[in-house]
């Protein structure tokens, strides 16, 4: 490590994230001062913001290799230089922040290299095989799971596999309701091409601003308004996929029966079966009238037991978001509100979109459900105070990681009878194996006629060894998810980090299923290595 | 062939259906004098009630093999007689009746096997493997696209794997809304297991009678309440599986990210990659209230915007089913009705189903829907009327084959934008391919939002070489599904019929995958050989 820097580095690409922070750098924040006030209560603030800047490895790729490369997609797009490596090492996993502020830049691409198509995914995929080169597929760069973390020994190096060009509308249509998108495109680049035709996709998690098509579909993504879209992979109707061994065209019809769902088996799969170059989902008009709502329960029981009701009764809004009493009483989530009075019991936020008439019926129906479950309506300012900061999370965590605060997130989902123990069961680990002073909020915000999911936010002191505290708790966390019955992610992926853990959620046929995929598409074993496959 | 019935063998065991017509020979049917009539203007009646007993080939299972199958199951469970042998040959196609009424017994298997759970299954799995034997899962019979044929060349025998002692409902959870159902259990002995619960599956395809839970999920069924409850896969929460090489238990939660849903490999792996010893389903409170009634329209293609009107706008009803022109004239679907003053224009059927309140919620909106659109409510009587005959039309398959008029049924599914274009596709293949007097119905039946399937109808004259004629016929129709750019079958699964077509649909790649987890998973290639896997 060498030096020192506390800013971005100059100049950073149009449209890239720090480096070291989530984001765009001109939307970064600070704390505010109550803010601030009320962390000193809990955790010992501490000046943590600089920043060393690390020495990337050399670049490993042999030359011919790179020859090759160039050829396969033209000298401008294969890049060797410290920034566009810098910019594709790791994700944003708060690990992958720690180690990136501390100069460990151990896991940075050789090579960045821009295919413009199918066929120069295929063209680089068949270098590739030629140099025994590893391939990590690279869309918005904010997986959190180590999903592009790939294993470089046994390669002559690691090409990161840029989908920055692939960023076209290639079809939609209006009558079946259904346009085809390449997988670069950035969740907001896809709404503004939607958006031309009248059309939106419907897809909000939190890293919409920089995550992508290809990502949402080779994680499983699911976004904020899945209560009334759906999770991603119940949007896609269709799949293109360049394999080591051929390209795949799937989704001949909305359903079918002939055979098993092969599309089911690219969505999740993690760059590690293939490369996702085409993507169809279902589309929506866009919505012209929205209301936003805060309502309060007793209990984290009575909002999950209301929650349950609309998802149960066919009156789901568009996104419904259930804090516990921890979250509800700091409000993290909502860092423009923290230090206000705090709501009692539980803060649940409901969201209706679609056209008025549509939005008045529904609401209304939601209000008299509610209502009868016990539940208070807040008006709309809670509502509207979440949606103004919706994506704002992971900039707050950079100011929190910035005095010593290591805030992460976890999630899992289970079926509605196995929500409360699990809830216990994940807050209780998080809780045991965090030294110091630790807060664990979590919230419902994904939910489906027989579950939900719940997703955590821990927020404990940094300390001296951070990333060897946080794994231990992770682990003691995961652990406590498959014990108690849970899946080890809802919308995350497995990543490397959750690798350790799938065997105990698919079982060993389960690999061996996984496993004989991945010898039959990869046989070379180029596509992110150590990733997902146990 | 030696000799002849008309009847039913004596006895036929309780529930089993008769094998060489549908279901239950108390309920067979003949022509009503005013169907004769009509069918005689299009048809040359001629008398084939007639069927040969045929002769079953020698059981060939070595003693060592029976012996050791006793002692997986218990003796009394492993059958070698004439009439458990015939009852397990082939399913229910038109062209499998054609062949059981000519006595061609040539696909029976050599011994049914009764497992009584999953313990069970593997036993039998781990005999089969021991003695090379083809293992062939039996659930209700009903397949309808040659799933139960599978290849005998290379194996010491084949082994109907019986599922009927499996008919435990295993678990309910009432806050989830899941049950839990072993798979032999017939779709009303579900729906009654359920009920004591308040519960409902909401499954009914027109197989409902006979056909059993672990084929739904092998065959990704879809039932005539598809568009209210879903098709079976997306009732699926859980499967659990044996395969040769160990057991699996899928689903932990609702939906996960955690790689691929393996649940959709195994929905419509038609015995091939294991056997389906448990499945858990989402449930519903049986509904309260119906209201079943009939519209009118101008065209197939008015109706067809209607129903997809209700697909996009998130307000479709219980059941919907389009009749084409011809279907609507013909009112083949209606054997009741047959002969009656037909309803001009095409004949839609909304039944919506629920509590009381939200049946007349719903009926109004779909109203005002169908009623901006063009379309006239003819009342309830053709909904009633159509709900009572639901199950019926097997039945008069078997009396039209008795007066030499050959009844078949195949179905597609597409993107709407393409439904008009398959339709007429479909429809001018089965007419250029079929010489004699020939009728193509068809109807709408499963919606979705960015899609439909297509059941066509067809009724032609037998002749002299049937088999050989509707073989033609139907690659006819398939080759134009696949051209039109439909899928091979929306949910009556691959089978050996459209086998040859599977690689068209998914590509050789696809292939590939399927070829790879079938390795994996049967490495003797024991399950169903020679169906479904390319």
């Amino acid at each position: 490590m060498t030096g020192s820097e506390s800013a971005a580095p100059s100049p950073l690409p149009l449209g890239e994230m720090h480096p070291t922070r989530w984001g765009d750098p001109a939307a970064a924040t600070t704390l505010p001062e109550p803010t601030r006030g009320l962390l000193e209560l809990a955790f010992r603030l501490e000046d943590r913001a600089a920043v060393a800047e690390g020495v990337l490895p050399a670049s490993t790729v042999p030359a011919a290799a790179a020859a090759d490369l160039e050829a396969a997609v033209g000298a401008d797009h294969v890049l060797r230089d410290d920034l566009s490596r810098r910019l594709r090492t790791r994700g944003k996993s708060t690990p992958d922040l720690i180690r990136a502020r501390a100069g460990d830049l151990s896991d940075a691409p050789d090579v960045v290299v821009r295919p413009v198509d199918a066929a120069q995914v295929e063209a680089v995929l068949d270098v590739a095989r030629r140099h025994h080169l590893a391939v990590v597929t690279f869309g918005g760069g904010t997986a959190v799971t180590g999903g592009l973390v790939a294993q470089r020994e046994g390669y002559a190096g690691v090409v990161s596999l840029d989908l920055v060009r692939m960023k076209r509308l290639l079809a939609v249509d209006p009558v079946s309701m259904t346009a085809t998108l390449e997988p670069g495109l950035r969740g907001p680049e896809a709404e503004a091409l939607l958006a031309e035709h009248g059309l939106t996709l419907g897809h909000f998690p939190q890293s919409f601003e920089y995550a992508t098509i290809g990502g949402f579909a080779a994680t499983r993504s699911s976004g904020q308004s899945s209560a009334g879209y759906g999770r991603f992979d119940a949007l896609v109707v269709g799949l293109d996929v360049v394999t080591p061994v051929g390209q795949l065209h799937l989704g001949t019809a909305p359903a079918s029966a002939a055979g098993p769902d092969l599309r089911q088996l690219f969505l999740g799969s993690e760059g590690c079966f293939g490369v996702i170059t085409a993507v169809t989902v279902r589309v929506r008009h866009l919505p012209s009238a929205a209301a936003y709502e805060g309502w309060g329960w007793a209990s984290f029981a009575a909002g999950t037991t209301a929650v349950r009701a609309l998802a149960q009764s066919g009156l789901l809004p568009t996104v419904v978001r259930l804090s516990d009493e921890t979250e509800t009483a700091l409000n993290l989530a909502r860092p423009d509100q923290i230090g206000a009075a705090s709501t009692p019991g539980c803060l649940m936020v409901v969201g209706i979109e679609g056209d008025p008439e549509a939005v008045r019926t529904r609401r209304a129906a939601v209000t008299e459900v509610l209502t009868r479950l016990g539940g208070t309506s807040l008006g709309e300012e809670p509502g509207r105070a979440w949606e103004h900061g919706r994506y704002r999370a992971p900039y707050l965590r950079d100011a929190l990681l910035d005095v010593g605060v290591l805030v992460e997130t976890l999630e899992t989902a289970t079926f509605w009878s196995n929500v409360e123990r699990l809830h216990a069961a994940v807050r209780a680990a998080l809780e045991e194996h965090l030294p110091g002073p630790t807060m664990v909020l979590c919230h419902v915000s994904h939910v489906y006629e027989t579950g939900a999911s719940l997703y955590f936010t821990v927020a404990t002191q940094e300390g001296a060894t951070p990333l060897e505290t946080w794994r231990a708790a992770k682990a003691a966390a995961t652990d406590a998810m498959v014990e108690a019955g849970g899946t080890i992610t809802h919308h995350h992926a497995v990543g490397t980090d959750h690798r350790p853990w799938l065997e105990r959620e698919i079982g060993p046929v389960g690999v061996t299923v996984l496993r004989a995929v991945k010898q039959a598409l990869d046989p070379d074993g180029l596509l992110n290595p150590g990733v997902l496959v146990p």
